[in-house]
């Protein structure tokens, strides 16, 4: 199981960077567009890489999402959150050391406004767990379609990386996209304290949604 | 055939949520290339996804025109219809509760901004017509190709969601691209009376170019 | 050959549509990458869709350098490419007839500022043929690689799509970027006598340039 | 191995080609997303182009990392590395007469401005040798799954693609984005003094991050 965990531990590592890197740096310059395509484009590939050794989830929210479906053992769970989680907070790390270099005359944003929040000055909660819910739920309708036995063979990443593009196009300005808890821990350990007060909910949120998506692709494709 | 119909429901469902994620609060802060990549990695999604089940439809012009064209049962049509409309307003519905909750201090736009209208201080009813007929019929001529036993088995859904690209880079700024009724109607229920007005002209022209690709599509392909 | 025909026709019939809609409308508001997204997907479509039939040629430059490349027959080159410039040519009829409803209020180019040129105001001469003999060996180095028989089945229309997506990124602040002389005929057709002027070069320099790339592709695949 | 050799210089002749051309023309009028899709597609199309002649490594780092995981031989890299160099040399010979005849009133960059720096006005070695060895080392964990034995056939090229897409939506804002020092090498031979005397770290750091990757993918594929 060694190789499943670091296949997880650096999917998700990459997942982090591809959001870190192009929210803190690139969206305060060519907009959120950047981190749309970007971790569309780095869940894609790292599916195709890694995939084929720990089924590629990256993700808590979708690794409880195919527990419920049926398609994951719930006994190796914890461990494959435990790497999300800690690849995620590795790659945090190094873009915090590489932001610390960042020149004052440019534009960046903070770890604060790369987090997923609620409340305050923006959506309030009702909107954004509605938003985390149903995009995490449908993230997890096509998860489980295409790697179902219908699916048509290799094109389950190409699929999975492009609903993530649809997911950040539709919901960053409203929750900045989490969809992923360990995404959102990630990103609060930098962010403060209102960063760390908003991350419950984007735990709940999309493992909710996860669970209510497998159990709808479930229902498509069983039997 | 309760599967099939869930599946339109739920692929037409993120086909709206895709549009009015990306329309509402996106493209008001980044530009309306965001609309167009959303939905064409939506589709794509959700026909590899639950296109084995269904065909993937998602839409009453590409339902029409493949009706047209041969290749679906003209008795399964108006249910296919009606699953694609409940399923994108319902995806309507669930933005509209997260709109309430947009903060005053950002940049969105309304539902009625984001339907489908002609005339006005926007494009004239010929204008609009035109572009809406000439796209849908693409639209059916690419979807008859590489759905035929020609096609490359496994690109079709990669083929069909990147037209939908094409398509809304083309016609968002004349008719706000729909090519598909079940989307047009789902905006305009909360678009107002100018939406409503519109909105008979995007049943009539998607479904005419449809039927016009689904017969070109049929003439290419049938030996 | 009817069919062959017709495919050329409607292929090229939506490469030129994706041009003049998204330059027309949707570069002034949002940006050329628009055209290079709207082009490339365009593109990709229709190869998958009516390739299996036509080869997918739709510009007389690939019909050139594919001949080059002992890839196809030089007979029916002609008939090709007089079929290729009159579905560009209709694609282009179609979006002068849209644009003259567009509203005074927003903005719009005119074909002037989508037709290819070089002189006046713009890059001179040498620095457009040479971007244009450049992208067109390109192009056609990498058609006849994915078309040869070590080419990924499946995948060439999406490397092909996805090089006009590189090509016009590249080339369109340059010449607006032809590579194809079909392309350029329709628009200069509404574009006055300063595009009229400049096609002979988007003639010579694409199809140059295609000869060029199909014997390098030819070098690389041969035997 | 002279069919290998063009291989590489052609490929990196397009990879470099597809930054210049971007970079200098495009992204001071669109923003640098142009840089990020064009080396994305254009990396892809070669792939599946050339690919299956030489490996399509177009890359010193990804020749070097490709030896550490035990995939290529180390007395082939030494040329692979010189047709790279030289092909990438050659494409910014073509950009910089290109650029020559740029008209006084457009944007456009200078070649130092899409060079790869540290220092200066910018961010310091430490961050920009941070990313470098990052997201080298990802992307050669990456090559190395999507070419392994268990790697989806035909999708490695879209993997690899699209893992330039995400490095430099991450890293332009940083270090202008190497992970390719024969990508440094040809625009620093136009980019003056300050270029040059930046040239070394985007030798040294992308093939570290590659032989890292490099040596990461091997664990994760030996059995």
């Amino acid at each position: 199981m060694t190789k499943e965990l670091g296949a997880e531990f650096v999917g998700t590592f990459m997942l982090v960077a591809s959001v870190c890197g192009a929210a803190l740096f690139s969206a305060p310059n060519v907009g959120f567009i950047a981190v749309a395509l970007s971790i569309g484009a780095a869940v894609l590939a790292m599916a195709y890489a890694v995939g084929p050794i720990s089924g590629g989830h990256f993700n808590p929210a979708v690794t409880c999402g195919l527990v419920a479906a049926g398609r994951f053992e719930a006994g190796k769970a914890l461990p494959y959150i435990i790497a999300q989680v800690v690849g995620g907070v590795a790659a945090a790390v190094i873009f915090y050391i590489i932001l610390q270099g960042a020149p004052a005359s440019g534009k960046w944003n903070t770890f604060l406004a790369i987090s997923n929040t609620y409340g305050g000055s923006g959506f309030p909660l009702l909107s954004v767990a509605l938003i985390e819910v149903v995009m995490t739920a449908l993230f997890l309708v096509v998860i489980t379609g295409v790697t179902s036995s219908k699916g048509a063979p290799g094109f389950a990443p190409l699929a999975i990386g492009l609903t993530l593009v649809t997911i950040h196009l539709v919901a960053i300005p409203v929750s900045n996209a989490s969809v992923n808890p360990a995404r959102s821990t990630a990103t609060a350990l930098f962010g403060g304290a209102e960063a760390m007060g908003s991350l419950w909910l984007f735990w709940v949120a999309p493992i909710v949604g996860g669970i209510i998506g497998g159990l709808i692709g479930k229902a498509f494709y069983e039997r």
